[in-house]
Parts: C-alpha cells; sequence; structure tokens
C-alpha cells in the first residue's frame, strides 16, 4: 500500500489536538474528512509529534497509508482544497521511501514557545502566544535552561497522562531569546514527554521573573516529581516547527 | 477638555475599519462601546490613520477628548479590561501635550505588507498575509518601488473614493525584501492616499512576477489614471505599524 508523506501546518486554537479524539474535534479528523471527499479507500494516518489542543504547527510530518494511487502533487492541491474551511495547510507532499515512517524513522523534532512580554494584551496573536505583563529576564532564563539540556529523567517535566515507557530523554537544545517585544524558547530533541516543552517553560518563566534560580530548576529537575514542577505554561505559545530524518 | 493619546494593536478582520459606519462595527465602535461602560461624558476619538476594512495595526495613534479624568495608566486598564472580547488592544496611554493632534501633527506613517510566497496556503497567519502561488523577484520588485519614491502626483495609485484634496504626495521609503518564506513590503510617508499602499503593493506583484517591468510601473505613475493601475492588491496583508510626531 502506497505511503505519503506530507509536511502540514495547522492552528491548533479549534482542535483537540492532532489525534482523534471522542470528545471534538482534531486535525487528523479534518483531514480525514477532506480526503473522504476524494478517495474511495480507508486511510491510515499518522504524526510526528501528537500536539495537544491549541497547540500549533508549522513543520508537522505525518504520513497517509492508502490504497488510492495519486500523483503528490496533485494530493496535495485536492487536499488543500477540501481543507479550505478549516486553518490546515499542507505544505509538500511526497511518497515515502520504503521502510520511512513518520514516528518512528523521526531523529529531530523542533518546537518554539512564545511569550509576549508587555502590558496591552496580543491583539494580533491572541491564540499565538502566552501574554506575560511582568518583564522577564531572557539572559537568566537562558542561562537556567542549560540546566536541562543532557540525558536526564525528566519525570517532573512530565504529564501525569504521559504515555511514553521511560522518563529518560536527551534534550540537545533549549535556548532562550529576545525578539522584539517577544521571548522565543527553542526546544530541539529525538523525542519529548508529554507536556515537557510547556513544563520546561513554564519553570524558565519562573526564573524570568526572579522567582526561581538555577539552582531551584536544577533541583526541580532533580527531585523527579511532578509535584516540584513549578508552572505548567499555556499550549496556545507552542508550535511545532520542524521534524528530521535522516 | 483633557485628550488622551492612546497607541493601540488591532485585528482588522472583524471590523468595517477604524471609522465608524453604518454598515458594520468599526474599531472605533468597539473601543467608544468599552469607553461607555465606565465614563459618564460622551468621548470625541480621532485616529492618526483611517484603516479600511480587515487592515490591521500595530501601532495606530488614536486621541480621545473627554470630561472625565483618569491616570493615563488606570484608563488603559479599565480600557484593556472592558475590551478583552475584541482583537482590540491599547499598548500606551498618556495625556497628551498642549496643541497635539493625533492626525494633523502625525509627521509619518509607516505600513507593512506581508505576501506569503508558497504554493500551501496559510494556515496560521490567514487573514494576516497576500497569499500568492508564484514565486516572486523581490529583488526586481524593490528595484522598481524606488520609482515611486518622491514627490508625484499618484492619482493611479488612489481610490476613486479618496477624499484627499490633493493627489500629490511625497513618499518617503518603499523597501521589498524576503524574510523567510514572505516578502516584505515597508512603505513610509508624511501621509499616503486612500488605498495608496495596496495599489503599489499589487503593481509591484506585476513586477515580481515578470509580468510588468519599472518602466510599465514608470508609465503608470505617469499616467495619472486610475485606469492604469495594474491591481489593487487585498487588505488582509497591510497593517499601519508606526505613527511618528515631531
Amino acid at each position: 500500500m502506497p505511503r505519503y508523506r506530507l509536511t502540514i501546518e495547522y492552528d491548533g486554537t479549534p482542535y483537540v489536538g492532532w489525534q482523534r479524539q471522542v470528545n471534538g474535534r482534531s486535525v487528523q479528523q479534518a483531514i480525514e474528512e477532506a480526503l473522504g471527499c476524494f478517495i474511495r479507500s480507508t486511510p491510515a494516518l499518522m504524526a510526528a509529534g501528537r500536539t495537544d489542543t491549541g497547540v500549533h504547527a508549522t513543520g508537522q510530518v505525518i504520513q497517509i497509508d492508502m490504497d488510492d494511487i495519486f500523483d503528490p502533487e496533485r494530493l496535495m492541491g485536492a487536499l488543500n482544497f477540501h481543507l479550505r474551511p478549516e486553518p490546515v495547510s499542507i505544505l509538500d507532499a511526497s511518497l515515502a521511501a520504503e521502510g520511512w515512517h513518520a514516528r518512528f524513522s523521526a531523529t529531530g523534532r523542533r518546537y518554539l514557545y512564545r511569550i509576549l512580554t508587555r502590558r496591552g494584551p496580543p491583539a494580533l496573536d491572541r491564540d499565538r502566544v502566552w501574554h506575560v505583563q511582568a518583564p522577564l529576564d531572557s539572559d537568566a532564563m537562558h542561562r537556567a535552561a542549560q540546566a536541562l539540556v543532557g540525558h536526564h529523567d525528566f519525570t517532573t517535566f512530565r504529564a501525569v497522562r504521559c504515555q511514553s515507557r521511560s522518563p529518560v530523554k536527551t534534550l540537545d537544545r533549549l535556548t532562550v531569546s529576545r525578539v522584539g517585544g517577544e521571548i522565543h524558547i527553542t526546544a530541539a530533541a529525538r523525542s519529548f514527554l508529554h507536556h515537557q516543552v510547556r513544563s520546561m517553560v513554564g519553570t524558565l518563566k519562573l526564573v524570568g521573573e526572579g522567582r526561581w534560580t538555577t539552582a531551584d530548576v536544577k533541583a526541580a529537575l532533580e527531585a523527579r516529581d511532578r509535584r516540584a514542577l513549578g508552572l505548567n505554561a499555556p499550549p496556545q505559545g507552542l508550535c511545532l516547527t520542524d521534524v528530521t530524518y535522516d
């Protein structure tokens, strides 16, 4: 059965996340319904990263297994046409190489988290940023972030309902920089635990406010206990930007 | 009567533009209604630039004349609180200096126009960019743009219903640059004619596609005739970013 590889962008605001759920509309369902407008078989979809409710993607990668044969360019065009009312866009489509898998072949994932630091609320980027009125020290946040980089047991930074077999992950990069009126946090790893990026961002925000030190972040990591977590950042600032394959 | 000076941001998508209209909800109306929740007098509002339906602002400047006396910081807080359901945000507020006028004291206005050039439609920036599927030559656009800079009769680039007394304006700057997957066009002048920026952008897009040359742009300008206009760009890519005062 042919496997198609697609790169997609979506606004996570109106969805319960990537994956099909009984309690609401998912990005997966939106794409399956669009496919249903022009294919005959029942497709099987899988994504490189399962984004949560309200989390966005500019570079999510998914696979579609289906019996129907399409020129990938035409598949992309037809999907974008039928997706028109939805804030979901197919950016690229190709036939997957033999043995390639969207999730299991991925060797890197990168997320961007945006914090808007100013008094006035966001009007144009309402559902795209975490609005923090207090000024944040991005240099202190960046220094503290380095305590999380590396091979660690991230139990503190893991959602209770996380399904990963092990809490041990290798965080390749965690950078904090100021970009105009925003603070951008970039996280890169082979894979992440459920809520890991948002939990790390929430903790770094406490550092930015001067309420936590780098030592507090280290202590929270070493506690290996969810109750040691400072704060979980809200979903709307998070965006899956890249998935890499060897 | 005290005059307050406010810097505001808004998403123009749900509004008929800045100014009150009988045919729909304006940004002005949204702010007047929010004021009505906590002031006693009837305020008089005026903006530095009258943005059209669907046009955004990140740095619009407005004045509010009203009898009520407020600490500007508290006025900003109260307005943002009552504006909460609206995509309108007050970024800054102060008491205006004697003789200052939001519109007539302005000595410069700057707009940014964003064009997204790729095949897939925008999902995250749906109402924020002009989606152009064809590749555009931003260098050729920039070179052609320089033919419009300076003191000219911009009749060709002026809406039929433009209320300006004279079609002669001085365009200080018009730059075209590629920023990632987008083309950004920045226009700066003391003031603009109605639809001038969108008309210039539409014309430059023809140059980017290779359908028009710099000579065609010059000829259109010299024609001083709206019928010589190549194309008017859609509103959603346009944003008023700055208003300057001496």
